[in-house]
């Protein structure tokens, strides 16, 4: 926890050695909330970039509003993320962590909890941002269009319950890969566990749509969309397929902390290497 | 917080005011752990009953294998449920929780996160068991035999991560019922949010198979579907519809802490009411 900064809204900075839950916390008890990352850079004289908080806090709302909690107080998240960056002087590229939950179960009338966390990003992740990713594809168990019409599946939002999304990891690192591309029951690619897959085909970056497909709306995808169609790429959205990716010039998984990480081989199947447009993407990406 | 007991898995009982949980336990920031809830009863000389603790324990286990987690420690957990009721004479029905998380991310080779509390059943759930539940079908977006060789989907882990079933019970509060039958694509009952379908046509009593249909296996209907078999009721695991629900002799959902609690519509439709039966298998439940 050296190198950890922990704040509690309402309260502000706290002892990052020290509890900051109760025992029946929804959150805990249900997985009932949800959360933003982003990344923190941090130059050498001590000054910070937040990525896209703004766009984080909109989506932080959203994830609120589909759990049906109430919207969030910017100001004091501002107050609170504010806090915790005046503490932080580590050079590098940090995670900065909020996460909701509807708060304690003897307490239904109650505030909700919330809570930051911001940590230094650990160097396996930037490896695998500089060198690449080895994917497999699972399957989500879900139709491409199985979250239309059912909002209390929460398709889109960025709940506290990943249970499975770390599964589907521990099963990648199972089989000797990185990462995972989850897919549906009718074979379109869905999105990864933590980030969102890209692809450039015919002349045109790709990448899933959220909605129907339950797919997260990317902050990070999204404004890599609008940096990149200024630099004179056609973006699309489209439910592909894992032979997309083995005939594209290009595949990433996208997200806030690692970036944009070039997808090396598929289920085992060597993907097309194009470091000039991952390169490209990077750097338009911010990263 | 009043009339309620925490413990820390390998500290002891608690105070239950003050926090356990870090910020960056993975049991918040990723639903990452499994749970059980069993429930104790408690007579006005201050003497307990715990339901079926041993089946609970095993399920825990089973849940931890499902999460690659390590076997549960028994001593442990018997040591510090034994602390808990040492500390408890409130008369009556109370539940307690065990849950299990991977622990600190921050720690990635340290010890899980066990927490035990222990609270009364909610009235509200005392007057359903009593007077009967409204329930609604809602579409799980899976098909009925989705966790069919994908053990990444979790399919029968009691995990953490709940959010869908709480929204899902939002819904049905929303929509002016108490509890939720979730539905596969296909059409087939799959289980309430917190508590599993049983319903007695043709001369015998349901339910649903766990396995392929990702259903979590019940303590309560199991010890319910031993009790019957010994009091002369046949008892099947099937897939059925809602279909079977309205034209079944009766139909209840079953969970520890409710126990038997019948379903007295469906959708708005009124199921047959049949209380000799719900009287007998709640005693048969030991309710």
């Amino acid at each position: 926890m050296k190198q950890t900064r922990v704040g509690v809204l309402g309260i502000g900075a706290v002892e990052p050695a020290l509890p900051v839950l109760h025992a029946e916390d929804l959150g805990l008890t249900r997985g009932d909330g949800c959360f933003e990352a982003t990344r923190v850079v941090t130059d050498a004289a001590g000054s910070h970039r937040i990525d896209h908080l703004s766009e984080h806090l909109d989506r932080f709302d959203r994830s609120c509003a589909g759990l049906q909690l109430p919207p969030i107080d910017r100001d004091a998240w501002w107050l609170l993320i504010d806090e915790l960056l005046q503490g932080w002087s580590v050079p590098g590229e940090a995670m900065l962590r909020l996460m909701i939950s509807r708060g304690r179960e003897s307490t239904p009338a109650g505030p909700i909890t919330g809570i930051a966390t911001l940590t230094p990003i650990a160097a396996e992740t930037l490896r695998q941002r500089a060198e690449g990713i080895s994917v497999i594809t699972l399957n989500r168990g879900f139709d491409c269009d199985a979250f239309a019409d059912a909002p209390w599946l929460l398709g889109g939002v960025k709940t506290l319950s990943y249970a499975v999304n770390v599964a589907a990891t521990r099963e990648a690192v199972r089989r000797g890969a990185n990462d995972v591309i989850f897919t549906s029951t009718d074979g379109k690619l869905l999105e990864a566990p933590t980030s969102t897959v890209l692809w450039h085909t015919g002349g045109a970056l790709h990448s899933t749509p959220p909605g129907a497909s339950g797919v997260l709306a990317s902050i990070t995808q999204q404004a890599l969309f609008a940096a990149a169609e200024s630099a004179g790429y056609h973006c699309r959205y489209l439910l592909g397929t894992a032979e997309d990716l083995l005939s594209a010039d290009g595949a990433w998984l996208v997200s806030s902390g690692r970036g944009v990480a070039g997808i090396t081989t598929l289920d085992g199947r060597t993907l097309t290497d194009n470091p000039a447009m991952t390169g490209q993407l990077t750097a338009l990406a911010g990263f």
